[in-house]
């Protein structure tokens, strides 16, 4: 199994705090040490830093930390693996394009019977039942959209129930995100919280770092995060009900 | 314009000593300061560290000279804006799946009358003619070659003719690899020298930085490396004539 992370924002906003408590998950303080993976959008355009070291131990992380990059949209993952060699081609997250935008995805669980799923035109590269599964959603959406679509929660709520297909195959949650939105499909275990004017503290339940968040946002910050278990011990998390989702607009949830 | 540097190796090999060459003509000894980047292949995966800054200055370039990543095969890029404005969705090397592979591309020259090309399923995400030319130039391939092809030197004759029709659309040096295969397309400049048993030393034109290649390799070791303009001064780099590419296999020339 492993853990995601995700990020939606209305404004370019720092993540490591949140990100602090999930590499401490890769290998120290949780047992995913099978390489670890992030994505920064920045407008349309995103960067993955990833490397299959285990992310407490990877200097791509340290360095992640020590140079905040500021995203309205982030997807994390720290990989324990079941399916698949550690490997580069195998740690998540995934981007491929479709309609012009970079989506980007990453997937905690096991599938089984993955394989007679028709990927059509997106070609797997590393031998993951996820990027399997990422595969054959874009195959299934660029099917059933073969323009670029208008109604984006028609979009998700076809996306929604794709997922739920492959939650049938085994545990499916899944990030996916084209840079404004962000969707949070869960299996088993997906959490989520949105920040937002009075800001108050927090406090990570993986280290001993507190922050306040009063001293580093505007009020008009609006901040959402996704996490597989709730990161902070002080907060309102609020679970998923297995087999739903929320989808969020830059930070906003709207669904 | 901008400027290009690619590596192709049979073993890991780290790059650091060609990058810094090429990091100080970002801004500081050249006037390449709009953004760089740099993708590294390890096995079939592949990992890109981008910055719409100017590489003299990014502390992703800094990181990446700091911690040096051994691969076989690297595609790096320095730009000069013309077509697109700063941003990361402009910044190359641009990756996209073909046939199961990572294919990485990064283009030095200019356009017209790109826009009339047809991408088919390959949707351009930033505004460059150099993504948009490669958009063309994977549709191009996923229309002769439907599944993945065998004969590897009659697809990159194929990619030259491409690259020829492109070069007469304006300058067109180009860097296309998979992880295995690196091709140099040359429009107006582009020079490589492989480096294999005796090694000498080496001293970098654009840095006081010199190396012994003796001491870093085994008596194996093929590594070729393709550049632009030559970034040493005491090696035999060797020009690509307009119109003309040469194509690696894992450091050797074989076309």
């Amino acid at each position: 199994m492993c853990e995601l992370l995700g990020m939606s924002a209305n404004v370019p906003t720092d993540i490591s705090f949140s990100l602090s408590g999930l590499i401490s998950r890769g290998g120290q303080t949780g047992p995913h040490k099978d390489g670890w993976g992030i994505t920064f959008y920045e407008g349309l355009g995103c960067r993955t830093f990833k490397d299959p070291q285990p992310s407490f131990l990877s200097p791509v992380a340290r360095f992640v930390q020590e140079y905040p990059i500021k995203s309205e949209s982030v997807v994390a993952h720290i990989r324990q693996a079941n399916r698949g060699d550690v490997s580069l081609a195998n740690t998540h997250p995934f981007t491929r394009e479709l309609w012009g935008r970079n989506w980007t995805y990453a997937h905690n669980g096991q599938l089984k019977g993955y394989r007679t799923l028709k990927t059509g035109r997106y070609c797997p590269i590393g031998e993951t039942d996820s990027e399997w599964a990422f595969c054959w959603i874009l195959h299934q959406l660029s099917e059933k959209y073969p323009r670029r679509p208008s109604n984006w929660k028609s979009v998700f709520r076809f996306i929604a129930t794709l997922a739920d297909q492959l939650r049938h195959k085994g545990v499916f949650n899944m990030l996916l995100s084209d840079g404004q939105y962000m969707m949070a499909f869960s299996s088993t275990n997906l959490h989520w919280l949105t920040r937002k004017a009075p800001f108050g503290k927090a406090k990570l339940l993986d280290q001993d770092i507190e922050i306040d968040f009063e001293q580093c946002t505007t009020p008009t910050d609006v901040v959402s995060v996704i996490a597989t278990q709730p990161l902070t011990g002080n907060e309102n998390w609020q679970r998923i009900d297995p087999g739903n989702f929320v989808l969020f607009y830059l930070g906003e949830r709207i669904l």
